[in-house]
């Protein structure tokens, strides 16, 4: 064998074994590997090595790989290892010599890591739009029966009372804090890792600073060493913010399991979004909520499979790594179906009325009642006494309404400042800065 | 026995099955109990539920115990559940019956919720001074060690020509990112769920805007079910956020534990710092980040215990959530010691000159080889065959010099540009806010 | 600095960092490593290592701080490192020169792995005592309550006529298939380490089929690197054991704290077992359920926290394994004291009658009654025609009695059968010949 | 709508989110879902809820189903939910009416879990199959190689003399431990659910110890709630003890990528096995061995995430358990694969003569040295002092001969005894006893 040779062929068995599910799971990050090779194109022929002519021939064809794959034209052929194969020899196919002069300074590590990013920001987007729809039907939710009472637990057991305002403000409260992870994500991930070639960088004199604005970053993973570090570590910040998201609609799926269950009977739904026996007709099983608890519970088990999969491994690139988008990439999906269904189950939800009224909920206004003295100006052991006397003595009687005026009480929801905490992290997101880039460089 | 008699013993073996480890635990948080004190009982009197007169004593004392706790003086005593018993049990043993009125418009919930708050924002600020400290030692010595090489690899195979000065900056580079993460979690800490009661909130017109701006918070948590809700949440999201430091140094430990072995033989550490046997000179053993790997490894399984414990938990407060302090208090210790013998560590570190210039690195610059003659305007297949022949020949030289320039390469480390990125996310941490509240509220 | 002497001083904090917890975790260790000695010592001898002289020396005074530990008199001095560094401490102190012999052909390494498996022996051992207790105590109450009717769930919703012979049973039966896997753990870990010195054995003949008798292990780690390589897989597999049996605690945690809870109240405890508010007399806070829960789903956690310590780490030694024992040592005790609560608790509990009778459960009937029609021989679509009609029309009434006779249902809970299972198993643990063995090695 | 009729449509929405990947999931559990009817009908027409007539007609048909899945002839039609309801809809379509009566006294709750744990019984018995050739592959290379020498590592340093008879004999028996994990894994699925119907058991006077003879299980799950119990629980067993197979081979792979490394050079694998670039001629790239580490400690994750989808819920089905097959159906598929490519390459792997002489190997014999004075009499200070001053002047030499003679060590491996150990535990699997049951079933 001549050392300009391909190399000897690989054993079959090797080669079913290592591709593994690349072809099926690569088919999502065509478009975005095409972004990356029109930027770094464009950068190439700007430090001359590539030609003003080659450059033209090549964006073109590139674009329209681009619209081939938007238009749902394109498919990983078989024998074909890998998405970046596959545009690799549509280019070549269609333009000869030319298309393969793009993969000058760059490694398949760094293009990889690049079509990641771009991937993982779109997913993002993706994921904090249906986030905000679901924080608006919460709230939605929150205003339309901020008048309805609900027993308040602790411990599970009756303690307070509370309402429906609060229950999905609460909510919708959770999903503020959970987007500031996700933009911690967005962050990490909004930098360029192009450019840093195998993880050592390259002795071409390529200018990452121009790829950088070309694609759209924020900024770059600077040391070459580190932005190939960066893999394995953005997925897991990813699936931390995920996850975060997931945990709030697991546990929303907990207590709507709990509330629909006939001795709590606090909420219901339409008979076609549940399932049912006919002889059974109490019986509405909240399946959607069961399999979104369990679909955001195995989210929740993704950053830590991450961190098994990467732990101990020494710096630089290992095969390891390509593995990750195997529970990652569906997850997005799940994750953006359970937040979908959500917003449309909560559409279709019915609330009950005067559950309060339910004699097992009276001592729910005890502390209500020694309040009210207190507030009267009665010592509060005199109130307290006053009460227990009246409970003993079978005598006590709830309050005629519960009145709480602090902030983010019953009475006094501060939906509006929450709205606005949740715009505000919102708008930390640069959406718009990102999709301009991306038109501009395939228009 | 009557109603307004305390309640029947509990059983000694429930007891002290239910106390568990929170005397030892609580310890850490007896000056945060204090503060959260100090400004409930301000908003107290301004809501008139305490007169100016019993304000002005508890104030007093509470300094006083403040003081004392901060001069080591304060230990819960035998027989004491809490470090909220024994707050209270000093100032009623000390004021009287003004002592037990701190407690009005307060549940135990939301004073252990802000108490863990405001230790969770003390512990992030000492974390991410420390982070600040490994960071600079980095940076300090990639600019030191820049010139020196190293093999770079890929698949733990020898593959590009690398550098210290490369190495120690992308240790450096991965901590601005995990940065983000802790600021993710400190916005979420920083956010006052005191008044939120039980989880439901007070009838009484509590001023909880006034406590957050005493407390120095950033906003509330407003909603009182979230508030409630974020208990378990604001822990895995600090377990997050300290995993990601933890990854980073278990990473380093890793590639230290290898460079130091006697087949890299990269690296080194003075003998006092190291253990080995005196009949195996060559033995170093780098317990030191063996350790610092390990505990970090630990560290990287907190978020998913606590994801354990948390998960398909009904909405409201349940007592598994007390548990959640038993391995996170002891976390920030044990993150913060690992961070403070990195940086001893680190100041200790020898590095290796002249390594590449083993022979078994030789094949290391063929990649430069062949790019040096296609920068000489050789086509790239031509430049390819050549240093293929070359080294089939065995006349193949290495390049006297490896010539990387673009922007986070071995040439143009971007450190500056690092260290940049690394103190825009410091700044962004309000601490001086912080420390200034807390200041005016126990002067 | 010579050879020979001692190496240099480690500096100060780095032995702070490297000691850790290990002077507190070891103490639990002691009469372990006092047996180890006594039959490595026993086996020394027989080789020709020790004088005869030397070895009843050794002996009688090993035998002496064995009951010294016994008796509670034995702890770990200011400035020594562990419990091995004290136990020869001791003996130096007492025998002089002898003292020191009893390390030949032993190496710290398999000192310590043959300790962990003489511990883990112990704990484990205790553990199956302490969950035949349950087990006992679960299938008394089955048979007890056996002919009380309970709603059956599905989707948590109310869907057949279960029992509390039912309920009890299930988690009795759970721990039969719990108990497997304890004695899995118990067969991995009943195999000798010693003699494997520092994983890769030794030049001096050692005989370590005779230590293996001596201490009444079942077999070897024959092989040297496995018995190394058995460091975190052991503790790995004993975590994965204990979070079965965990895993089966909180699981009934999680239905006591629901079926307490007003809304079901199928059960109930004493006062004294419970807490609760005197305004509140409904209350009763299921905390020791709560805390069990949250133990045992913190226990659930352990073995991912093993793997992500040890995961990708080469053969060999590492410092790394050291820290496994901070949080696998509390399990033990933790996981113990949840089984004698549990059963401490179940001892108490109360469970209501005719809860059947509530009309809410009235359609749990359903299925029973057409059942019955189909075995008078009414085709199953008539049947079910019917039921449904006499539903629809508010004339169904329930069956006088469930009539459910086959294997493992409400009227024949084969609780005896499950009992048997239980034995069979519990059967297989050979604590007899470990406690005879240990027994002829101390007296 | 009357309540004999057809629920109302569900939702399409609310149907795909519902269905998943049951469709795509299934196919592997099509064989198990007849065999299972083949059981349950034989049982139904003993106890006369079935015809002889009916019975005959099912069988035949239940039979030809059987066999066309064997033949690959099997798929579930667009339209169909999953796998069930295409066996019922294929018998309906063939035999009529008889079709439907096959459902009489089971729930899709058992008919699910029989199929499973019959699904896990064929897993378990390939998995067991494809260890015993890696153990007898292990075995053979430790035999071929045991007079290799190797270094032996403790912290990553150069230590003690080892052997590839040693290392690869570690391998070996690690696996025997794991198949003590299966083993328990094997006996908890080894017990019969079918007729627990819905987790509340049933009115008909079913056989359930007939259908546990006929399906050649070991035992019943006798409780019926305890039945439905298992569910998620034999999950994560089997998952458990997946993960103790894919430690071993995680760690294997783990020292193969060191040891391939250059800076090691102990082992190689033919060009075709690797993956290598022809200008790095060195380059050797272990794809193999980094995926097989990556699938496997993605597997070493799956008990965790399968703890998490299953915590904290309580008794009695949830359709949260759908889920579970998602990654541990795969995880067999991987496990196996991997097993099967470690086996292949271990076929194809060199092993390096001589290591040893290389000089910074040198003091791996200090230790050796001291010994062989102390085993001639030489008191061990003297001996140590010797070697000691010997190292120092540099007149060390290495002894000619590593003469280890003790169980398990270098020159006594004890293969022969591993093998009976690995032999008495795959014996205990009683896969003929199941093989003839199922045998008897479809003929």
């Amino acid at each position: 064998m001549k050392l300009w040779q391909k190399d000897k062929q690989v054993e079959k068995s090797v080669e079913t074994f290592t591709v593994g599910k690349d072809r099926e799971l690569d088919a999502e990050m065509a478009a975005f590997d095409v972004l990356g090779s029109l930027a770094h194109t464009r950068m190439l022929e700007s430090i001359n090595l590539l030609s003003k002519e080659d450059l033209d021939t090549v964006q073109k064809e590139l674009k329209n790989i681009y619209n081939e794959i938007a238009a749902g034209e394109f498919t990983i052929e078989d024998g074909v290892e890998d998405v970046h194969s596959q545009v690799e020899l549509l280019l070549t196919q269609r333009i000869g010599e030319a298309g393969k002069k793009i993969h000058s300074g760059r490694s398949r590590n760094d293009q990889v890591l690049v079509d990641l990013k771009l991937y993982f920001r779109s997913q993002i987007q993706r994921t904090v739009e249906n986030t905000e729809a679901l924080f608006r039907q919460l709230i939605t939710l929150s205003e339309e029966h901020k008048n309805k009472l609900l027993p308040g637990y602790t411990h599970l057991q009756i303690a307070m009372p509370s309402s429906f305002g609060l229950w999905f403000g609460a909510y919708a409260e959770s999903l503020v804090d959970d987007l500031e992870l996700m933009l911690a994500a967005w962050k990490v991930c909004n930098k360029n890792p192009l450019g840093s070639a195998a993880g050592y960088g390259s002795s071409f004199p390529l200018n990452r600073t121009m790829t950088t604005e070309l694609l759209g970053f924020d900024s770059l993973n600077y040391n070459v060493v580190y932005a190939q570090m960066g893999r394995g570590k953005t997925e897991r910040i990813l699936a931390q913010a995920m996850s975060s998201i997931a945990a709030t609609l697991a546990k929303l799926s907990m207590d709507v399991t709990l509330f629909i269950n006939q001795n709590f009977a606090f909420i219901s739904f339409p008979d076609e979004l549940t399932t049912g026996s006919s002889i059974m007709p109490h019986k509405k099983n909240p399946d959607v909520f069961e399999l979104m608890r369990s679909r955001c519970n195995k989210i929740q088990a993704l950053p830590n499979e991450i961190a098994l999969m990467t732990t101990n491994l020494p710096s630089g690139y290992h095969r390891d790594l390509q593995l990750l988008k195997e529970n990652l990439f569906p997850a997005f999906q799940s994750l953006n179906e359970c937040l979908e269904m959500a917003v449309f189950m909560l559409q279709n939800i019915s609330v009950k009325d005067d559950i309060l009224k339910d004699e097992k909920y009276l001592y729910l206004f005890s502390v209500e009642a020694v309040n009210e003295e207190v507030l009267k100006g009665v010592p509060f052991r005199e109130a307290y006494k006053k009460v227990g006397l009246e409970i003993e003595k079978g005598e006590f009687k709830a309050p005629e309404k519960v009145q709480h005026t602090h902030e983010g009480s019953i009475g006094n929801l501060c939906n509006k400042e929450i709205g606005a905490a949740f715009q505000s992290t919102l708008s930390s997101f640069n959406f718009n800065k990102v999709e301009q880039a991306i038109q501009q460089l395939v228009s």
